[in-house]
């Protein structure tokens, strides 16, 4: 079920049969020479709605929020297309969505996210929606879940086969070949030089462009491929589905007051 | 040409012929028994990523930013499905989207709007942006623009033809047409119950709910079909073309720093 | 009723014949080369106090509010003497004023507006205000309304009879009459050059003062006079008086919370 | 000169003489069974109103900026009628009111205070403004200055021959006495009781209902009178001039920046 | 009983029979060429251990909280070392302080200060932690309190006999004593030139250094000797127990909530 | 070299030798039955300052801040004697701390961490800081690292080696081993029960309580010793003197502004 083409009364339908929501979130930036720029945010999302596509067919409908297309991209601000949220503001929205849905009585809210640089700031901000409760000695109704779609079960051991060398760390081949296998008429053929980027530290914009004048961290992106971004996508939603199960039926201890 | 599709060198490419950027920017929200959730956000980037299309088969490419999908939308969060942010939090994440865009050399930063309740909003965060320079005597290195669609040129003589009864302001068959147009398995044949819903002020969620219990307000949704949303797409798409043309050439005066 | 030259005990006691509170909100700005800087604080302030007695004189009593006397004036700062909030401040200072008037029972809060800029604003922080129930699922204890003076029943068509041509949007014969009527010893006799300003839209002060070099927008100010400013307050101290009677007695839809 | 009946022309022309504005800044709160609710912002606007004419009657006219006038009165929310603004809401305000006026050209910003409550925001915030200009190694161009009414020289001595006993700290006779100068028909014949109010510490506003009954502090208010008002306004009134004299003339050392 | 060396169970314990905390809390910032850096946080936190090892040995533990150690000193960041929060951030931290102490069932929350330029920001937060209370009508549950080192009972008079003339108001002889009592290994024996400093008012760090060339206020640090130190601390120790225990003891009065 | 007992003039001489700074963090919480309140700030303290014992016998002094002893903790709130900053808190609070250093001229500024719960907001303050400069297109003129002590070379091998089983992951025998080193006289004797702790995941502090009933996670704290924590800090002084060598050698790349 995809909350945006959804009616309200049907969502409240599936809030007596299900309490868990999925939002893809990513970032929208630069992914070198031959990468997407919407490639964080649409990886997330390509794999939440094949894994809602499966659910539905499995009669177990799953429900997917609206994505998250604009996270905490601050060190690609350097190349053109790039679009950041401070962490400050970042937190303030994801803030805000959780609390809408809450609202609503979503009792799992599990994020699957499609940036590594987002990961610091989500982890921040689910403590400070946390806090509310803790300052005033009050239970928390939903419990927050963060997942990264490299981190879905299998899905690293299949990119060390898939790239043994080249995967890098930006840019990868990994989350290109994603894209590509959705877009197809979106595979870039430019091979950028030197085949595999260099490492280095993260820090501000201008450094970063220093370091990685093409914006690449150690990877190779020409191997990827439509293929291997189809089989990425069918094995990452098979697990999605899985682990979203699992927080879903995960038991919560009885919780005392103070 | 759609910016989450392209690269970071096509996006530079395209900054030496062009300093405009269009953002559909909309709402999540109830929309009756009828409409879809996403509405208010799917109907800009709908109109969008028409006008894009058209404009690159007249070879006069414009660029379409990703869709700002999380509005304003308080009112409605009695209803499930919704998802808002609060104005403050929506303020700062304008602000760096438009931080980010002007980074690039972004001049016009044009935001087309799907949602009412959005733009007392958006036009007090153009005054927050600009403020920046004012306070401080500078020269603001860009321009920013707010039009909803139903403003375009055209379009609201194009729906009392349409709709001269029943149009209403929320759930509108207009709003519903155009996502019906896009969506076309996604058309739901409920008739609401009144068919004209009834009209009053907005106020904080409870009060919403009380006052339109399925979530209209003063629309029959009904009217709504395929045919008239993708009439008024076509419209819309040159109008806003025209639109961001005549904001493109604006010409800007001498400007003294103090 | 004259909130500042009352004390606690009056106002406890006028509380429990009436829940409405009125409060004049302007600008500190440029008002061109013959309007003064207070007008927009002024003009609502005058309009206030005059419906205030001619309330009491009805044996009728309203409460006025201290006035808000700075507001959003970002784009007047290339001017001496202006003076201006950032919107997000704004928003804060509004809701404190809010929040202490409906915790002595307010419920009925109604600001008397003086200032095109200030409008989306108010409104946005209208809808802040509202989001702290809306996302609890709470009732909000009182409802907020936003009128501009020009804009109270009949004004409009008394400004259109009085200034056919030259009226403009900013530094307008009518203000300025207002306030020269309150202020008769005020009375400035400069003829400004053009004698009416040039229209344009509305940026950052520099942008602002490039485009309107004396700082007035399409009027021509040496259309007021002491006459036209003393109907313009009479008229619009009653239809005040219409608008907040009517606000007050507006019913409240029985509210259910979730 | 009084900033709000003046025009920017006249106000750039003042600047070219001076560059030194004084800010009436109070508090709109209770004052006790015959305090009126504005005493704390009409005792400074009173006497700056009242400085200004004397100053333009010797031929060195002095500029009086609108006055300020909701400060931090939390402690008095117990009671109706008093507004309060949040510490953290008033500084963002007081920031604002001095970078306008800094932009305009303003080095001597002068804050003539009437309610204690506001002394530690206030220096709190002056402390954030200069903490721009301290961190980035910078010159701040204009410096800042808060006097309390009841501190300007000769004041407390005059209180203490005036009001030997039932002073208090809070809906005192000397404030009470300089808005009943101001506003004869505003004098209130009630007697309180006790006629001299207790004393004790100020927290939240529940607190301090309870140890003040009615309002005042340590307080006897039936001993203000219009004259003895009037013989205060018009002492600080020639104080304030010498005051301001003395910060306008003040030499800043010479500067160097990191 | 010093709570970083405690354990959970034994705060637990210790709160069953008294609801006092107490705090050191200063600042880290310049103290002239003989003075330490860390003199204003090192001055209550020395105080405050002499004075929980005396209340230990008779018998009646007082708690004693980690030293709050960074402050507001913005004015001395023209000189090395010197760390400040901005007073906005600063309010913000002694907020969850004070919060996360109150959630433990602390109910007398006393601050022991060493730094002049920290009174009115505590001040201020005090007022905003109250203030979260008062716009409620609800009952605050702790009281909090304030009190520099410098005015506990009887080491103002000590001061002026020990330090006649050269007692300054920065980097006084008295504040370094103390610290050279506790850590006798870090005297130094600079003699400052002039012996004297000079005095003036407090602005941003770069008026403050071109005022204050080596950092110091009206002070001959000089003075200073590990013998008056200790008499210092041994006084100030007893006179904290004392001042706590007052505050410890202060009824409150029963309070109604609105 | 330890900041807070130097003067302002010495940390001038050393920023002319380097241009590094550490500063342990942690945060001052519950660590069950046997654990100091303070182990998560102390251990890097305890640490650092090893380290720069050994770094002035070797003749090559480093320069450790004051402790940033509050960190965010709110799910330890559930237990007495936690003090927490919310997330947002602590990161306008570690702005301020870099802000302060970086002014003063230091280049790499060190954050050796000791609290897991950390983490994540030091990295998103990373991102808030560098986005600062990332938007304007500037340089930062400093970098930032965050190292955990329990990271440092050779630790993880060594806890392993000491605790084979019963480590876990909150009240390690690790940490109160070094906190038994530094602090001998406060060696609690209780033994816990169960003796290993359960584990599970981290959220609000009611939660946090049902599941960890006296606070710890996964860990037998009664595996700690001083001679084990001795033989911690020993080798982890070594390692953090190499990690922060490291750190300030590395070579920074050409930058250009954009
Ligand atoms: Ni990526
Ligand atoms: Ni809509
Ligand atoms: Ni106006
Ligand atoms: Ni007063
Ligand atoms: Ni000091
Ligand atoms: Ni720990």
């Amino acid at each position: 079920m995809i909350l945006h083409v959804s009616t309200w009364p049907e969502i409240e339908r599936f809030l007596s049969a299900s309490k868990t929501v999925i939002i893809p979130i990513g970032s929208n930036e630069q992914h070198g020479p031959t990468g997407l720029l919407g490639t964080d945010w649409l990886c997330p999302e390509i794999i939440a709605h094949a894994a809602e596509k499966l659910a539905a067919e499995q009669g177990e409908p799953v429900l997917i929020a609206p994505t998250f297309n604009i996270g905490m991209a601050q060190h690609h601000l350097g190349f053109a297309g790039t679009i950041s949220l401070r962490p400050s503001t970042f937190m303030a929205a994801i803030e805000d969505w959780v609390m809408s849905l809450a609202r609503h009585g979503f009792e799992r809210i599990y994020f699957l996210n499609g940036h590594g640089g987002n990961i610091a700031t989500i982890e921040a901000t689910f403590s400070e929606i946390y806090a509310r409760y803790s300052y005033r000695g009050e239970v928390c109704p939903f419990a927050l879940k963060l997942t990264n779609w490299w981190d879905l079960s299998g899905i690293a051991k299949m990119c060390s086969v898939m790239f043994p060398t080249g995967h890098g760390s930006h840019a990868t081949p990994s989350e290109i070949a994603i894209t590509y296998a959705a877009y197809p008429d979106q595979v870039r053929d430019v091979v950028p030089d030197p085949k595999i980027a260099p490492n280095g530290p993260i820090r501000e914009a201008a450094d970063y462009r220093a370091r990685f004048p093409d914006g690449r961290i150690g990877s190779d992106p020409t191997l990827a491929s439509i293929e291997k971004g189809q089989q990425l996508i069918d094995a990452a939603a098979i697990s999605l589905l899985k682990d979203a199960a699992r927080f879903s039926a995960e038991p919560v201890p009885p919780k005392a007051v103070s």
